[in-house]
């Protein structure tokens, strides 16, 4: 893992300041996310009216939510909204009741086996309502009538998702996505919110190839509505990656995409072989982030998704442990170097055809065996020239040559300008 | 292994009753044997006349044979016919004479390893008389004159063979194949013919997707017949199976077709492998029973070989010792279940197309979540709708659907029908 | 490794008598070696003048040496190319002068890690003068004034190289190519010198099919004057094979051509892999010998490369210590028979298309098995027989078939010999 570095500090205090708002797939906490995202990177954000049609799916209405309790016949709030927005079931409708313990138990979500813990949980496209809580409180609670209250309203309004474009020399698109919906939970996904964000500032410093666009948006509904709305823009779109769960200290994991073959695929890892990080990639499931959606088979972008420990595969997932101490600052910056060298690899991954391809040109003429007198690599750069000489028939990218060669892909690419600089190839 | 049903020990009845007749590639027994198949499942038996060219054979004279045997001076039948069809060598020319041992020994064949065994031995295409005896048999015979007597006629007459035809949905067919050509032997193929009929009368109770049609014929000669009569129904066969050595107490063998990738193939492997049964899976070889044929490269269909012990791979193989007991119920009733659990997957192994491919349907909006509701299976039966969802691209089958996503083919089978009938994918 | 045989020692002898010859990219050193091979099998001997462009590259000046010395203060010689041709550094311009020691060390070249080795080493396209000697003999120079002389000439003239080629059936060829370029080295490349040249009598003698090209020419600038010059004929040049560090007492190494699958890379791994030799299959990269010209990717000929310790794998490779003593008769004689082996292959490697595709052929009746009556092997041989009939579909060479099947590679052949006959599959 990287050496923490002030970036780490950096990014985990943005998830210590996102951490409480209450999101939900629509409503003022995304927009709040939003405006504190903004103001680390400009971002275009989108209101989608309730009721529009996108691909399968119909924008819902819109959820907002003022207060919530559960008080005890002497008035005291034994669940509180106010105290974490895990509290609520998600999309609740409102409710503002009395009724006896045992008719609220239907009503009350709890993790039995981690009695410490609150759980998340949602009812978004069924109408219901709910609290969540630790299961010890559950356990103090003394029979008898209870007020219960949800001061929600469920109303026709927008979704609201946010873009930030980082301009590239090719109009061919990268899309780096994160989903903006979950409540008071750090992990899942502040910590992905965290990392695109710092990712798309580093960028923009350095002219990328490609144009980056960064993409937060709440799970499944948003990037379904992204879709809806940028059919012309699919085409354009050759890469991309979903950040999730990008904080927490376990290993790294790449879910490749559906395809398993993309260039961001063979990418993700390149680099986390040659940069021996402890990682596991795993084969695309129709399950887990939006990469479900990018990746149906009408679309079929070559979209993988890079997280550390994987979909619901830590017990804190999804519950009350998943605030900012799981996550930590030596992990998002580790996380981010991930981002930064993958995207500098396929950034620069070209093809190149050989001018020059019968035979081997005479590099000392060229002086290109000169230039590299004094370095302690030189030989090392001798040898990436005649590989990219040797592989640049229009087939093979610079990742090819890298893997093939077992050179490192920073000196493949640097072989390759120094060859094109000598006119002997050409992109 | 399947626990011992009555399916079991119906087919080893069979066996039973089938195994004394002698059979050769022409001839009576032949016909009495399919006269007794025939009152299990209904046949269409075939004559073709002695001289029809087939593809590059010529069907040979009849075959039948009422009587033979060696007798001593004394008039002792020492070998004997009525006692086992085994031991006159097949296609035995007539023969009536007194010769001394000496002179006759080069008509004997034994089995010097396994001295109290008797040899199967045949000369099909050169005229030849003999008799298989135990070398214990052999050992006690005193030198002197033995009368020779083989009662057989060589005959214009008929190659006989049945099929049996379970109608499909479709014209397409698959075809099931097994020799019927073999003498007192049971595991050589009486355990094939008894597991192929017992699979008949299951399919015909199925109502399956494909035509089902098996072919009862003598070795070599009675499949290449059966080519030669079929020119124009070959492309119709997309799939079939040749049962040998199908009851002996072995692990299972699945032979692969010359294509070695056929779905018949990539079936068989994926049953075998998910039933956790012991067994193995080797390549085609242009030895063996009649997948030699099916898979010429003229034809090269898709045709693989089922056994237990393969192909000449026990030392009872093609002797006495392959007798009724050297059967079981039990290996019986586990080819045929292996057979049927094949098929199943083979006749619903459909390619889909998802009709609402960009982003993933709404699954809940039609009631494809609540359906799920009780069941234990819930969490496997939405994945497995995701996962046809995800490949019903026209390119994928449901068996691939399984392998890629490690559910069983049932569960994929499953949520086919329920995407289907919610319209969200079609065939 | 095979027994030594007369050939390994007589292929000794020849390297010996190369040996001392003062070799270079031109001059009279590479005519007086060619002169030699000239003996043993006829040369067509080309001389292409300075200046020719060939290719990117240009024909130097020729380069010639009489005599060079360095000689202390009483006139000995400390330093004398008349003990060995590793004394000049390849290309020096002509020199006469005297200097101090301090002076002198800038043009002096030595093993520091081998102290008793003198190393060889060039400088062709760059002018520059120099001596190479051990360690042991610098350390023991005292300093003060030195007498420097090179006699050598730099002067338009001719770079020579020489062909031999053996008729085939067809004219499509397969070149064998060996450097001529190196001075007092024995393993490289006298020794792949010594092992073409025998190959090419053998071969000689065989009435081959292809047409066997055998190329003498100096590193890099020979083979690429030799591709310049042969621009027509490339599309003949169906295989080919690089001879070099053929005969050290290490294990064999076939470095596989560039496409890494074309068919001398698919002979060479079946030939070393069934003969049970230790060896290594390496990868193609564009380092190494001559291989390196001829894959390139504008030719990307099916070139392969077979040594025995590779390039620079061994710590003699390029100094003295690569002196006939460090080549072996049994070294040589087993490259020879590889390269035996492996042509014999090659050259019988060919795709047979089966008259008969439908069913089997009836063998019998063309006598086919008769034929096989008495053999040890005739159970072999006839498995030979169905396996090309099986895979005699135009896809598949005898290769192909031996590989598959897992029987010897002469018995297939064999086999297609008989089926020939008979007429039952044409080439």
């Amino acid at each position: 893992m990287a050496p923490v570095t002030g970036l780490g500090e950096e990014m985990h205090a943005l998830v210590e300041r996102l951490y409480p708002l209450c999101r939900s797939i629509t409503g003022d906490g995304v927009r709040a996310t939003l405006d504190i995202v903004g103001e680390y990177v400009p971002l275009q954000v989108h209101e989608v009216p309730t009721g529009t049609q996108v691909l399968d799916w119909t924008v819902p209405q819109e959820w907002n939510i003022r207060d919530a309790y559960v008080a005890d016949a002497a008035g005291n709030r034994v669940v509180d909204f106010a105290a974490s927005s895990l509290h609520v079931l998600g999309y609740s409708v409102p409710v503002a009741a009395t009724m006896p313990l045992s008719e609220l138990r239907g009503h009350l979500h709890t993790l039995p086996d981690h009695p410490v813990w609150v759980p998340y949980r949602t009812s978004y496209y069924t109408p219901d309502w709910g609290f969540c809580l630790s299961q010890e409180t559950l356990d103090g609670l003394p029979d008898g009538d209870y007020e219960v209250r949800i001061d929600s309203t469920l109303a026709d309004g927008h979704l609201t998702y946010a873009e930030h474009v980082v301009p590239g020399q090719v109009a061919d698109e990268v899309i780096v996505s994160c989903h903006v919906c979950h409540p008071a939970l750090a992990n899942d996904n502040m910590a992905g919110v965290a990392v695109a964000t710092y990712l798309a500032r580093e960028l923009a410093e350095r002219s990328p190839y490609y144009t980056y666009r960064f993409i937060y948006a709440p799970g499944t509904i948003g990037a379904i509505t992204w879709l809806a709305r940028n059919a012309e823009r699919i085409e354009r779109v050759k890469h991309g990656l979903v950040l999730a769960c990008a904080g927490d200290r376990g290993r790294l994991t790449y879910k490749q995409s559906r395809r398993g073959d993309a260039e961001i695929d063979r990418v993700l890892r390149h680099v986390l072989r040659t940069s021996e990080r402890p990682h596991d990639v795993v084969e695309f499931t129709p399950y887990g982030y939006d990469e479900r959606q990018y990746c149906s088979p009408g679309f079929d972008l070559g979209v993988g998704s890079l997280s550390r420990t994987p979909y619901a595969g830590y017990p804190e997932y999804h519950t009350s442990a998943d605030n900012p101490d799981f996550v930590s600052p030596e992990a998002l910056a580790d996380t981010l170097a991930v981002c930064r060298e993958a995207f500098a690899v396929l950034d620069r991954n070209r093809r190149y055809v050989n001018l020059s391809p019968y035979g081997e040109p005479q590099l000392g003429r060229r002086g290109l065996y000169e230039s590299l007198g004094g370095r302690s690599d030189a030989k090392q750069a001798q040898m990436a020239m005649l590989w990219v000489l040797s592989l640049s028939d229009g087939e093979h990218g610079l990742l090819d040559v890298a893997e093939r060669s077992g050179l490192p892909f920073d000196a493949v690419a640097a072989a390759a300008d120094a060859l094109c600089g000598a006119g002997l190839i050409k992109a």
